[in-house]
């Protein structure tokens, strides 16, 4: 009788602009080894890729080689579930003017079946695997970074669209007409050119300019300002920093309460750099977000914060796209 | 050997503020007989429910009788596919200010099982089931009419939420500020308070008012402007009320590029009274919906009308909900 081959693990690989990070992750979330290498140094993709393979080996073989592996999970900029490819990446050398085909060449050197997606949507199906939204059917994982991604579970599967591309939340736009603030996207007013973390620095900016009051963010050359600085001063009491998170919590709430009139989440869960904010954020957006839902779904969503570590989310994530296949 | 039971029927129940319409529906979507009540003159539920129960004995006698109803589907304003029920609609006099379980008390009197949806979901299902969306995995329902309604497919799924009552895009905010149209449901600038039958007789009077431009639309009665009227004019040649479409149709288009930032449809689907506008009213909001839309959605989704016959879409619609069970 032939004994059922177990493979207790999955590759999960965080591809991002500057660094790509490989775990090896077991199904309760325990990361049990790590490498990585630089994303950029390569100009080719199948460079990129030995190279991976590379330094894969060693932590494959440290679990035992690869057939304890079952699969490979890969959270990218850009990425497309449905068909395995980077598409149009801006920030990779080996991907800003193609479609790559990462999953099928993975697969290839590996062995195994490899899954890609982007990387808000592997926030969100690390969140459902291993954190915040375990057991929930219908969430909303909102990244608050550089932009602001999303990633949104209905019926308990992941939304992808009919092209792949679904879930782009920060690009909604918030606010129309002439004064509406450019998006790199290349259109004006979207959710991300004001919430995320390069929203809130600009806010900042703004603000600044606008009036003379005092702020300890007078301190700081202006050009230079991150939402860290702007957290740190609101966290020390500055009037102007609280109202740049008052500022940018408002419209997070209107827009979630937007969110809640398509799929009625049971929770809207929060990640990334901005989050560390905390109350700050948080309570100016749940405040406006009872103020502006629609009555029916009044009081029914949670708003929580991420319980993946941000250090090890990502692989996390990634490696939840690799349990999926 | 005991004969498989052949239930080739599905009783469809278009339940509406003034009249209860039912059809008896086969798969491909014929409706073989139909009948009627009015809603509303019935205090009581109960009552309600037998009065149904009457019309209905004929034509179910008509098919064969009982044993070939597979099933009983109702579209209805406020229903909880969940749970069956209709929640606080304030247009029905024994609905309007509490929970009724209807779904379980036609199920109790007629013996078959009964489910229920509002009745832009069941519009989608019908259009799923019967119409312009058969075979399609991922599209967005938007219904014109006295309100704007919207039932979501994604995953081949309608998107009923946490609670049952998502896909409620005429309610999400697309102006805002101090100068933001009130709308029915008690907020302000929602897309409904727009771009509704309502909306448009609305933004005629508007129009009117603003300008002394001549119009065909001075000839009538302000106050009984509807949106056939500016429907009508247009037709004619006349500039204002083609304004009044380009006005609405690029909110529409506007409103729906965000919505492709959540779900990327196959196709958005229009339906209802409004639709009756043609080109007057898909023209601008196609060139809205490209002007909008983030660059990775550009020329993917379709833009159709239903292909549901208006008298018996509803029905139709409402038959769906049944086939599903």
């Amino acid at each position: 009788m032939e004994e059922p081959v177990l493979k207790p693990y999955v590759i999960g690989l965080d591809l991002g602009g500057t660094n790509s990070v490989f775990g090896i992750v077991d199904s309760r979330g325990d990361i049990k080894t790590t490498t990585a290498i630089k994303t950029q140094v390569y100009d080719k993709v199948e460079d990129y890729v030995d190279a991976s393979v590379e330094a894969l080996q060693p932590i494959i073989d440290q679990v035992g080689g690869i057939g304890k592996i079952k699969s490979m999970g890969i959270g990218a900029p850009n990425g497309n579930f449905y068909t395995g490819t980077i598409e149009f990446a801006p920030n990779l050398k080996w991907g800003h003017n193609g479609i790559v085909p990462l999953a099928s060449m993975f697969s290839e050197k590996l062995g195994v079946p490899v899954a890609l997606t982007n990387d808000a949507n592997a926030a969100a199906l690390g969140e459902m695997t291993y954190g915040a939204a375990r057991g929930m059917k219908n969430f909303i994982e909102i990244t608050l970074g550089t932009g602001v991604g999303s990633g949104i579970v209905i019926n308990g599967q992941l939304v992808y669209g009919c092209d792949g591309f679904a879930g782009e939340l920060g690009h909604v736009i918030m606010v129309r007409g002439e004064n509406a603030r450019p998006c790199g996207c290349g259109r004006k007013g979207c959710l991300e050119a004001y919430c995320s973390a390069t929203g809130v620095a600009r806010t900042a900016r703004e603000m600044l300019e606008k009036t003379k009051r005092p702020s300890l963010l007078r301190d700081l050359d202006p050009e230079k300002i991150t939402s860290l600085d702007v957290s740190i001063a609101a966290g020390k009491g500055d009037e102007l920093a609280k109202e740049i998170f008052d500022f940018t919590g408002k419209m997070l709430g209107e827009a979630c309460a937007d969110f809640a009139a398509f799929s009625s989440p049971e929770a809207f869960i929060f990640f990334g750099g901005l989050t560390k904010a905390g109350d700050l954020l948080m309570d100016p957006l749940k405040k406006a977000y009872d103020a502006n839902v629609l009555n029916i779904f009044k009081g029914k969503a949670k708003f929580l914060l991420s319980s993946l570590d941000g250090s090890s989310a990502a692989v996390l994530g990634a490696s939840a796209v690799g349990w999926d296949l």
